[in-house]
């Protein structure tokens, strides 16, 4: 059973985080979801949504962290307090996912250096300036360079857990996954429709 | 402005929800997205997460419903005094929109007889047998009947969400929509890749 840990913070986009979570859901025997954020308690969405959170302090088994993007990541690039921790989960997860500018936190740790990465395209100058020493790829509907997936906008995120789902398990499961949630599959992490 | 109240209960499918909210999300000046269950509360998704909602007794104004499928509509359709409050908010609703088998729960309000609906492909069946008297139509993306869209499964609740948009507002809107999502998005209704 691998955890999927998914890191909140207050204004991230919903469908950043619950995309591909909802894919992991679908392979319930492998994927354990949980959501955290820095203190725990209670994390306010963009859309206006409240939703119950476990501190990180209660993350125990590091395998794969989920990190999405949204308005609150101008806020979260700043707090170096959460940035310090979320280094270390980066540090010690087996894989991290961002998805749309959760990139710019993943960059602002500084642990995706010299690595290739994908983000949003509209705040692709924005997300950039967090770590120059990046190899930024524009035009990607998601990018894979080691443990870190990163991808493009919103719902590149769906695309790329299914791509998660095939490196890790199978095609076939990645298939019928996408099957099951009626998803189009754009399952080519090179062809980029907004590119 | 246009109020999307979002029904919630507990094992609803968070994207059958959010993907639909996403899309309303990048109109902000057009539409204010609320989130309701009957009693407001705690809500606990199917994944394991605890959302925030307010009583239905709080919705002021009836524009559009949002409905969506999951697990737990095998409980709530059982419900009577659930559906009984579901059928007024239906009733007094400008539009209705369901997404996977939350169109088991309009279904079973009564309000839906004699009109066309679709839903998720896996559970179709059981979805039918919530109300024989509904037109149902098993191969479609999405169906529209008056103030009525019905989706199929999960995914297909984003591609009725920029159709209700384009149907709405304007086709050039709902494309600018998908764009910001980059979103690949299936805009013909009645072509389903999965029936």
């Amino acid at each position: 059973m691998n955890n999927i840990n998914v890191v909140l913070f207050n204004d991230f986009t919903l469908l950043d985080a619950i995309g591909p979570v909802e894919v992991f859901k679908c392979v319930k025997d492998s994927y354990r979801i949980q959501f955290y954020s820095q203190f725990g308690g209670r994390i306010k969405t963009d859309p206006d949504l409240d939703l119950l959170t476990q501190p990180f302090s209660e993350i125990k088994s590091h395998d794969v962290l989920l990190i999405p993007g949204g308005l609150g990541t101008r806020v979260m690039v700043k707090n170096e307090n959460f940035i310090n921790q979320l280094h270390e989960l980066v540090y010690k997860s087996s894989f991290v996912l961002t998805v749309c500018t959760g990139s710019a936190l993943l960059a602002k740790t500084g642990l995706l250096s010299n690595h290739k990465a994908t983000s949003n395209k509209k705040a692709f100058d924005w997300v950039m300036e967090q770590d120059r020493t990046v190899i930024w790829i524009k035009k990607a509907r998601w990018v894979v360079d080691g443990k870190y997936y990163t991808s493009a906008g919103v719902s590149a995120g769906i695309d790329m857990a299914l791509g998660f789902l095939k490196d890790n398990s199978s095609y076939d499961l990645a298939k019928n996954v996408a099957k099951t949630l009626e998803y189009v599959w754009n399952e080519d992490r090179d062809q980029d429709f907004f590119g």
